[in-house]
C-alpha cells in the first residue's frame, strides 16, 4: 500500500457535532425538521445530496436554488457555532509522520474551500499538500470522484490507497473507488456501523491509527 | 411487564447534539479540551461525574466546587444553543398511549429541574406524570438510584419495570437497578454500542416502540 487519502471532517478536525447542529437549524428554519442523530448519519455527503435527504425524510421537494441557498446558509451557521477548529488527537502528528516518511497522502472532502479553509490551517499542513475539495469534482461522496481525483493527483492506483474515514459515505465512496478503508471513531459512529459498512480496521481515531501505523504495511 | 421508565434527553427530546456541543465548549473554556465524540459517550451521566470524566480525560484534578460552576455554566451555554425543545419522533404519541392505555409510566432523567423544565413542556405531559431528576437522589446514572425511585414511586417491583434510554448509561443504571431495558438510537449510539450494553430490544426511536409496543407485552 502506497497512500493513504482522508476525510477531513470528523477523521482529522472536530467538526462533525457542529455541523450536525448547523444543518439542523438550517434544515429547521426551511420547514424540513430533522432529528439531530438522523442529521449526523447524513455529514459527509455532499451538501446538495443531504438537502435532497432531508426533503424526502420530511416527504419535501426542493429546487437545485433552494439546495444552494440551504448550503450557503449552513456554512454561515456552522462558522457561528464553531469559530475556532480543532484538530482531531494525532491528526497533525499522524500528518506529520506521512509527510516525514515520504508516504504519498492527500485529503479528500464533501466540504467547499470557503468552509474547509480554517480546517486546513488547522491542521497545520505545507501548502503543497493535495486537498481535493467538493468544487474539483462533479459529484462528492457517497460517488468514487473525489477519492479518485485524489488518487490521480498522488499518482498512485487506487487498490494501493487507503481511504481513512469517521463516516459511511466515506467507507462507500472507497469501495466504489476501488480503495480499502479504515475508519475512525472520531466521527461519533460506533464501531459496528463503520465495520459493517466495510471498513478493513477501525480505530479510535487517528491517534490511534498513528500508533499502530505498521499494522497497514505502507512504504514510500 | 407493568411499567415503563423513560430517560429524557435523546431518548424522549432531541438535546442531545446541543449537550454536546455546550459541554465541550464549557469544558474547553475550562482547560479540559475534549473531542466532541468523546463528550457524547459521557452525556447521560451525571453532571458531575461527567467533569470528573473529563478531568480524567485530561490529566486534571477538580474541586467540588469547579465541577458545580461547570454545570451552571453547561445549563446556561445549553439554552443559549437550544432554545426551542423539540420532542423526538413518537416520544408525545407513545407517552399518550400509555396514558390512555393505563399503563403505568415515568421519566428518570440525570438533568436538573432546572435545564430540564422545557423539556417537559415540549412533551406536552400533565402536571401529575412521575418524574424523577437528579435533584431527587444522591447519586445519578449510572447509579440504579434514579430508577429505583421512579419505580418506588410507580409502585412497580423491578423486574416488572422497562427502562428505555439512548445512552449506555441508562442501560448500566437498569442493569444494576434488576430492570429489563431498551435502547432507542435517536441519542446517536450506534444499535450494537447498546445491544452490547445489555439492551433487550433496540429501536429507532419512540415512534418504532410504539409501532412495536406488544412486543414488550405491558399490561395496565
Amino acid at each position: 500500500m502506497r497512500a493513504v487519502i482522508f476525510d477531513l471532517d470528523g477523521t482529522l478536525v472536530d467538526s462533525v457535532y457542529a455541523h450536525v447542529l448547523a444543518w439542523q437549524r438550517v434544515l429547521e428554519e426551511a420547514g424540513m425538521p430533522i432529528p439531530a442523530w438522523r442529521v449526523h448519519r447524513l455529514i459527509g455527503m455532499s451538501g446538495g445530496l443531504l438537502t435532497r435527504a432531508a426533503a424526502h425524510e420530511t416527504s419535501r421537494e426542493i429546487s437545485e436554488d433552494e439546495a444552494e441557498a440551504l448550503q450557503k446558509r449552513h456554512g454561515a451557521v456552522y462558522a457561528e457555532l464553531l469559530p475556532v477548529r480543532h484538530p482531531l488527537p494525532g491528526a497533525v502528528e499522524l500528518l506529520r509522520h506521512l509527510r516525514e516518511s515520504r508516504i504519498a497522502h492527500g485529503i479528500a472532502t464533501s466540504g467547499r474551500r470557503g468552509d474547509i479553509g480554517a480546517s486546513l490551517e488547522a491542521l497545520d499542513v505545507p501548502s503543497d499538500t493535495v486537498v481535493v475539495d467538493r468544487t474539483d469534482v462533479q459529484r462528492a461522496k457517497p460517488e468514487p470522484d473525489l477519492f479518485l481525483a485524489c488518487q490521480k493527483r498522488l499518482d498512485v492506483p487506487p487498490d494501493q490507497c487507503f481511504v481513512v474515514g469517521d463516516a459511511v459515505w466515506d467507507l462507500l465512496a472507497a469501495r466504489r473507488a476501488g480503495m480499502l478503508s479504515i475508519g475512525v471513531l472520531s466521527g461519533g459512529y460506533g464501531e459496528e456501523e463503520l465495520a459493517r459498512a466495510g471498513a478493513y480496521r477501525v480505530y479510535r481515531d487517528a491517534a490511534e491509527l498513528l500508533a499502530n501505523i505498521y499494522q497497514l504495511g505502507l512504504r514510500s
